[in-house]
């Protein structure tokens, strides 16, 4: 750390933080320019706090060198880690597809959405059971009930499951159902949420907050980290910003710089950052070109009655365009898209046996 | 609601956007413009979400007309809200002031700072027991201790107290102890913690997020009013922007906007808002100039030793100052800062007294 | 400044930082940290970029230590600037109320509001006949026709009068007509027109741009104050952020910032920040609490007919009886607001002449 | 056009909204909600001014439907504006590449650097003339002497030129050395420039401000285009966010939104845009991917000896390398790069030649 003192701070004023450095353990290495005295602080700095400077009297401002994380950091931590869900792999040679609705809405809905996106090569399910709601008022998500519909479609797609959890009283429930955590935008910062579901060993997926420094986000990962639970995926899902023609602005420089300060995965939803289903398209292509490890995207066989975010699902058919072109793509960037585990085959005969299944039961046509 | 469609949307597009909103109980009102048809929503829109028409082909954009909001809504309750605690009534004639650290750091600390902010004239004591810090290795408070050192702190000095609340479990501790329930700004839309205090009855203040929208924080309170407890005061303490000469920007036309549109209390927080004890003044006397109803203080003995928050905490003897010029200002207003309870003189005289006992109890000297 | 070198860094990286620090006439003092390098530059940095430094291998990044900043700091420039206008003071004691129209529509429009505005107690004139316009289509003011009626109605009322200046070209006219130019806040970084106004003689007032920083509005201050003209005072005028609820965020922390920082006098423009005429008295009234040496103020006898910002506007009843609060205001922050040069009486006298003059002059009653 | 009242709008001031709405040409259909009442207006709203409604008692807001530019727009222009300047075409097929230094900083620099960007593969030269920077002692540009050496460094190589123009009494200087004008990020509202641009025949590239709203941007470019010129292209350049990771936050959505709401060919900046070599290959594949139609690149033979913005210069190898993937991506997204005019041998002669001449003019070795 530096402490920069004010042009006119007395020889008293520089002592003083001289002082309290000492006090907190920390060397000081004082250097006078031409206008201001600059305190470097060398040595352990764990104890050390900016806004004791800050409230010094003389002193202008305060600059951290070092990073404040340490576990998600690439610099303690070189080699990428991968997270490995089910045979899926994130962070490796491969771009990871997830898909399905932003709610599970029905059972029909969810399975029949599962196979699609299989078959057009998505290698995880995606659905919300619990659904932070801006309004009161608005549907909150089907719960329990939720989950064991996203079971079921697991098993019947052999698709592993991702899903929110907003809550701490919620995570056994939730992990008891679904293969990866998801912490929402507006629980970036849930610092109980996040310690509890850093004493897991289920993988966790974070996403930024709509305000949250890039920094920030690897600090919230810290939380997690330093709680024992290695495998966390970062996910970029829009900031707010002044521009409104896009409902959030879809930070994709976050890919690369994520990528280069730390060994997470990272993770690229645009469906969330641009809130406009038409630019989820271009903007899936460009996430893979500019470096994301797994993309989060929202699809809905019928968009017009989704419960939550129908602007910004896709249909299963232009998803399955997408998936062509974004294979094109990773490989022009030398990756290739991953594709769902069990063999191909078993997978199509179990999709064709399935909707019958389903029909009998439910009495809905999957076609 | 509006609907507005493409200019080249079709007759077809046009019906099923009519038919859709029907089958949602929505009247319809179709109006051709020369490049555009709108269709204008009419009667109960409860059901009707914008999403379902934004994600239907041929249209543009969707136009909410109402607010979001109904019970937070002063179009609903056009007179103010006043919450009386222990007879410090806020939203009423009189502004309130509440001071104290950003932390309870210890016994002495927090006793010996509650008399110093009731001398000089605040009538509420704050101060932080349950710490969101943005690092997993920073002071995370005291917890439960600082709750009962706010307790004790209370029974000297006869003010109330309040206090963040950042989980659902700890919401029955909490109010065991504190006056006034605090939602901090990470956990703004934490809607879980917002129906928890929701059924509580004390008062709440619900801090605005970094990124929250002014209607998202009138939304929020709409969680926290629609589960039963009316008492909701809504404060500003900076939003994100890029300008960084400040920590935050704190947006002191929320002041204003929140009184003409919500019958809530509106409590202004310059210390988290801008982050720098020098600007904590002007922007004190600036809202209370734009109509705030109370303001919370960060004030600490000694703010170079703070565990939290050192750089935007005044010292006593600065408060006492401030205090004077906040008098001034809320009288040019028509205004008045309210008054410790207790008739002055006990007051003044328990203030005397204490310090002996508390010197008794700890041994340390409160000069 | 301060290089700060990556953890791996090699000797060889370090040492060319130095080498070219050297080169370019920098002392050097490296500092070696736990993780990191840092190498601080001493002496005479007039030549040093942190653009050089942050292009070099194994550099992570730079850190200013000294204002880049020279003439618009208050540290070597501590005494305030005082700007005298006609006998009108900025910068001093006294608060200076500028009001007018946003566009000088008519001559009868201008001089009936300059005596209203005077009456009121404003002590300046504005009134724009060069209007940038967000649409090519928009009015874009009466140009050199809008500055005669200026002049005029300086002449019927005795007071000075500010218009902006657009263009490098039109600085002669416009000077030769107004008291004060203004530099628009689209205009903040045209640094062609900040340096052909710093060769004036004019004072000049200098609005922040949308996105400028406080650090970025006092660098284009020295554009003016080193090409010669040090009579410089800075406009507060919102700032784009993600909120909607108002037009712009009326950044209210500048002024306190910016009074620190500089000597020069701070305006505040709450009708531009806020862009709503009903928030237009709080946020005046918090603006002089916050320190503000001056507000403009939108006045227009007939808003509703106003040819630009009628909805910044207010009429002349709302502006005499915000003047009587901000009189108290002023008073409560040991400051008073500017009276209009010329005796009181003779003003007086000369207010109830001039209808009649004008009267005959135009034909149109003033009433 | 919609006009939305209080809730407690008057019959009288709804009155009155119809009679303004009807006194400017526009017809009026009231729609009476449950809680408000909506005035739809109609027809020819060209003299229409949203200021005037939201001035007017009883009027809560406005909103506007119509796009408010209209030259720019696809909406009346549905197929591509393809540029062609000197046979290289923006808006085709074709992704251009546009590569050189930030400044021109000498004759054997812009041509070595000239010589190196055609090489690899890019199909229009930059280089700045004169320099907008931040700061009034900073290097400025060369002026007419830079411009001279741009039209050399085209001589020697075939590629035609861009290179920006900041005011309007250097146009015509600009316009006889360059081929495309660029109106920098600072200048995009700066209104007398874009008409004087727009009466020149000369294509334009237009850039966003950092606090430019897409719809602004377009705005922007309607003055260019109303003032007959119609070869306007659109450039994302990153805006300012909170976000301080990158320099500025590079909108890639602004690409996609771009060409869905106009036909102007749409380049992207990813130098400006992140500020940060590092980040400039991943964001231009990803600005490929996403949609761009050319790439301005910054590449500099020695970035840390540049005068100008080094930090995201590329050095000629690592852009050559980037141009190798971007072919890649561009063909998977079924679009290819634009090659440099001229038969390849004749250039491929032309370049082992210049070398030599180049040498013998200036006595510097270019190898």
């Amino acid at each position: 750390m530096v402490v920069v003192m004010k042009p006119q701070a007395s020889e008293t004023e520089i002592e003083n933080v001289i002082k309290r450095a000492a006090s907190m353990g920390a060397q000081t290495q004082p250097i006078c320019g031409e206008s201001h005295t600059v305190i470097a602080l060398l040595g352990d700095l764990t104890q050390v706090q900016r806004a004791t400077f800050d409230a010094m009297s003389g002193v202008q401002k305060t600059v951290r060198i070092q990073d404040p994380y340490k576990l998600a950091s690439r610099a303690t931590h070189p080699e990428r880690t991968v997270i490995d869900v089910n045979g899926i792999r994130f962070g490796g040679e491969q771009v990871v597809v997830m898909a399905g609705p932003c709610s599970v809405e029905s059972r029909d809905q969810i399975i029949q959405t599962a196979i699609a996106v299989k078959e057009a090569g998505a290698s995880v399910l995606r659905g919300g059971a619990f659904k932070p709601r801006t309004s009161p008022y608005s549907f909150q998500g089907l719960g329990e009930k939720g989950l064991k519909y996203l079971a079921e479609a697991r098993e019947v797609t052999g698709l592993p499951v991702i899903s929110e959890v907003m809550t701490v009283e919620a995570i056994d429930l939730v992990a008891e159902y679904v293969d990866i955590l998801q912490i929402g935008a507006r629980n970036m910062q849930n610092y109980a949420l996040l310690q509890a579901v850093g004493k897991t060993r289920r993988p966790v997926m974070l996403k930024r907050g709509l305000s949250g420094e890039i920094q920030e986000l690897l600090m919230c990962a810290e939380y997690i980290l330093s709680n024992g639970n290695m495998q966390v995926m970062l996910c970029e899902r829009g900031i707010r910003t002044y521009e409104t023609a896009t409902r959030n602005t879809f930070d994709l420089n976050a890919i690369p710089v994520l990528k280069r300060a730390s060994h997470l995965p990272v993770v690229a939803d645009p469906a969330h950052g641009t809130g406009d289903w038409e630019l989820v398209p271009p903007m899936s292509l460009a996430a893979v070109a500019a470096g994301a490890d797994a993309l989060i995207l929202e699809v809905h066989p019928d968009p017009e009655s989704a419960l939550s975010d129908g602007d910004q699902s896709l249909k299963p058919e232009r998803f399955a365009d997408l998936m062509c072109s974004l294979r094109k793509v990773a490989e022009a960037v030398d990756r290739s898209i991953a594709t769902p585990t069990g063999s191909v085959d078993t997978a199509e005969t179990s999709d064709k046996e399935v909707p019958n299944t389903v029909e009998k039961e439910t009495g809905v046509a999957l076609a």
